[in-house]
């Protein structure tokens, strides 16, 4: 049946391809309020794709928190393999913003092929991972007229924002997301041609960091020396939340984390992994930094972290403006590591900084959104019909590692539906996530088809 | 003489402020390249005002400096006064930049008078007061036909932006302003009703510490605790530049400072200054900051400083965006007192920074503009003739203050040109300079124009 399936995927490759360049083009940023109907219309375009692929039921689920209305889910489901499991396929259509603009080779929404590549905002993260799905279930669908297994999927629009309103609906609705396993494609392959289950996450919390002084600018010639300077004062709270060693000084902050087991830590070991190269090709930087005493994939993967992204505030301009602005502010996130809590977190942190806020300046500290840290259990046919279809496609082993970013909600599957959960991604490591020049190389997005739908036959098929 | 010179100037005070409002509704924002068209607008209409006041020889001067072109000097002069002493009025017609314009209650290049006040970008720095000059001189040739003293006048265009295009002028040109005395009116009233002169200022050095971690922005969650982060970095650094206490931290930076006299301090002292009044009313913060073992006033007068002015690069936007920036940059300056030379000070500065810069990152630090500290002598016939001049307007005592700002080109005159300098000054504390909201309040440019007037009138007198 998959032979058949995988036969429609190759002959329809270049019209799949076509059509998500049509979905790149909409600049769903989900963070920009100035996005909101772009948010919507990827949407659109997202259940469109699942009713021609042969979905049932599609449609748009609204969301909203206690502040905001939400973007919506889009939902879609094929409910008529009896006895067979069910599997529910998560992804999202939201992305991150494009800046800095001025660094994209090719615009950031108007996508661009180049050496096998596809360029665009969300090329990979998710968009590119998303279509797989919705073109294996595609490629199932036409050709045999019925899927191996039931299916749910589930899209939402907030991946990048922490994804309160799917949380929100799992929390209130997890029975109509009801499922024997999920399948996440947001991640990446450890390496180039090598199938990689990830079997971790880190959780995190993304907060502002607000520092008040004077009432209003003050003129630092007339005021320097006197008046506080809240820039000043966020270095002096920054300096102290995270010493040059990577040490996070918050009281408290790795209290209760859980180490990765030996076996993990082993095979981790044996990934074909250059610290060199690394640090060289994909970061870039002079030096790496961190925890020097932890190995650089358990600094990324199963130790918490914190960096700061941005500091709004004061004069930015080119030149000189010789002011002492009455507020600045920080962007700061903590990546958190199983047995870690984000509340728990953000509270240590905010009791922290208010300590230690120095004199003449009044700190708020907002949480903007947080996720929480999960390990997935390996032990699963699910698991097993993963790897068996990836070793079909790559003709390779698949290697186990844990990524160091958020899928928000995959915690909640895990923990609120009790969901074992695969996830099965087709990104490279430079493939340049959240920054300039995203892309996804279109051989992985064809592989990625493919080895969705002999994964969803293998689960089918009872192994 | 002066006695008719004033009457016209107040049948004139409305017109006056008339011309005023116009001058102010040009933006010459001189840090801003966009601005560079209306920045040379306020000049013309500058050279225009001396033309219209009966001042000769007027003209622009173009400016340039090793890696720009300037904005112009207007020189005019009037020099028939035979065996009278020569003046040198000095103002500037730059503006420093508006932002952040959503705090302003009327818009900044719209002048608008309520209360007395009247509001703008410019308004008393130093548009304002430059006209007064202006108009004095106007007051005294359309009445008499002629000045009590030889006169000529320099107004800058690059003040707010460090003056290097009048420094290049006075070095290479300082014969054509040739003078036994400068008058700069650029500085404040030490309080409403109290005649001031101002006779110190702090010298500056505004710099750029960039500093660059990865090759490109990277994602949080993939590198977070392996790849360094520039702001960190800036914020581990300024943290250790200024300790919380107030000191300055760079090995030397206090070296050679020469204290203000006993006198000076004892004057200091006897001035009307309540520091609860002033930390409540001008800087309105919950405590005041910087050296405590110093006075306010010695602080922001006679001590050095640091300051943070903002903090560009990374994601500034509303929401969250999980970046690791491949670089970011601090504005930073230091006030400089009297023993401190700008170039000295920057290179230990700059030495400083490249020792403690955090691993993984590079800085690359820049200097943007500097200006020498100075203190004037008060022993001599200008000094007499100003306090004279303002004691017949305000009918009170003058008072000795310093400044804790900067007129880069002051140090100059004094050092270059060895010309004894008056700075009478108008301006209030509370006049919001290089603030939202910016104010002069018009009595005050009323009798600004009065003063300069008997100023004038008194140095020609011989007394």
């Amino acid at each position: 049946m998959s032979e058949v399936a995988v036969g429609f995927a190759k002959e329809n490759g270049e019209r799949f391809v076509e059509e998500l360049k049509e979905l790149l083009r909409i600049p769903s940023v989900s963070t920009a309020p100035e996005h909101v109907g772009d948010v919507r219309a990827a949407a659109e375009f997202v259940k469109v794709g699942l009713e021609t692929a042969g979905m049932e039921n599609v449609r748009l689920i609204e969301t909203s928190t206690k502040t905001r209305k939400g973007h919506p889910l889009v939902y879609a489901e094929w409910l008529h393999a009896a006895g067979k499991p069910t599997v529910l396929l998560y992804g999202h259509y939201d992305v991150q913003p494009a800046e800095p603009l001025d660094e994209w080779k090719s615009p950031p929404f108007e996508p661009e092929i180049r050496d096998g590549n596809i360029y665009a905002r969300g090329a990979v993260d998710d968009k590119g991972q998303m279509w797989m799905h919705v073109k294996a279930l595609e490629s199932l669908l036409k050709t045999d007229g019925k899927l191996p297994v039931n299916v749910r999927v589930i899209v939402e629009g907030e991946e990048e924002v922490g994804g309160e309103g799917i949380a929100a609906f799992v929390r209130e609705h997890g029975d109509q997301l009801k499922a024997d396993a999920a399948l996440v494609s947001d991640t990446e392959m450890f390496a180039p041609e090598l199938p990689t289950l990830c079997v971790g996450l880190r959780g995190m919390i993304y907060t502002e960091l607000e520092a008040k002084g004077a009432a209003t600018d003050l003129h630092s010639g007339m005021y320097g020396g006197a008046a506080p300077n809240p820039f000043v004062a966020l270095a002096q709270m920054i300096a102290q939340l995270k010493r040059e060693d990577g040490h996070i000084a918050i009281p408290g902050f790795y209290d209760g984390i859980e180490e990765p087991t030996k076996a993990e830590l082993e095979a981790w070991r044996s990934l074909p992994f250059d610290e060199e190269e690394y640090r060289k090709h994909e970061v870039g930087s002079t030096e790496l930094t961190g925890e020097t005493m932890f190995s650089v994939l358990e600094r990324t993967w199963s130790r918490p972290t914190m960096d700061v992204h941005g500091m709004p505030g004061g004069f930015i301009g080119a030149g000189a403006k010789t002011v002492i602005p009455a507020k600045a502010t920080a962007k700061i996130s903590f990546r958190l590591v199983p047995g870690m809590k984000p509340e728990e977190t953000f509270a240590k942190y905010k009791k922290f900084v208010e300590e230690i806020c120095p004199k003449g300046i009044q700190v708020k500290v907002t949480m903007i959104h947080s996720g929480e840290p999960i390990v997935v259990s390996t032990d699963n046919e699910y698991v097993r019909a993963a790897t068996d279809a990836m070793a079909k496609v790559f003709g390779k082993e698949t290697v186990f590692v844990r990524g160091g970013g958020s899928i928000p909600i995959v915690g909640d599957f895990v923990r609120e539906l009790g969901t074992p959960t695969v996830m099965m991604g087709f990104g490279l490591p430079d493939d340049n996530l959240h920054a300039p020049n995203e892309k996804f190389h279109l051989a992985n997005f064809h592989r990625g088809i493919e080895s969705i739908v002999r994964f969803l036959d293998g689960v089918g098929a009872g192994r």
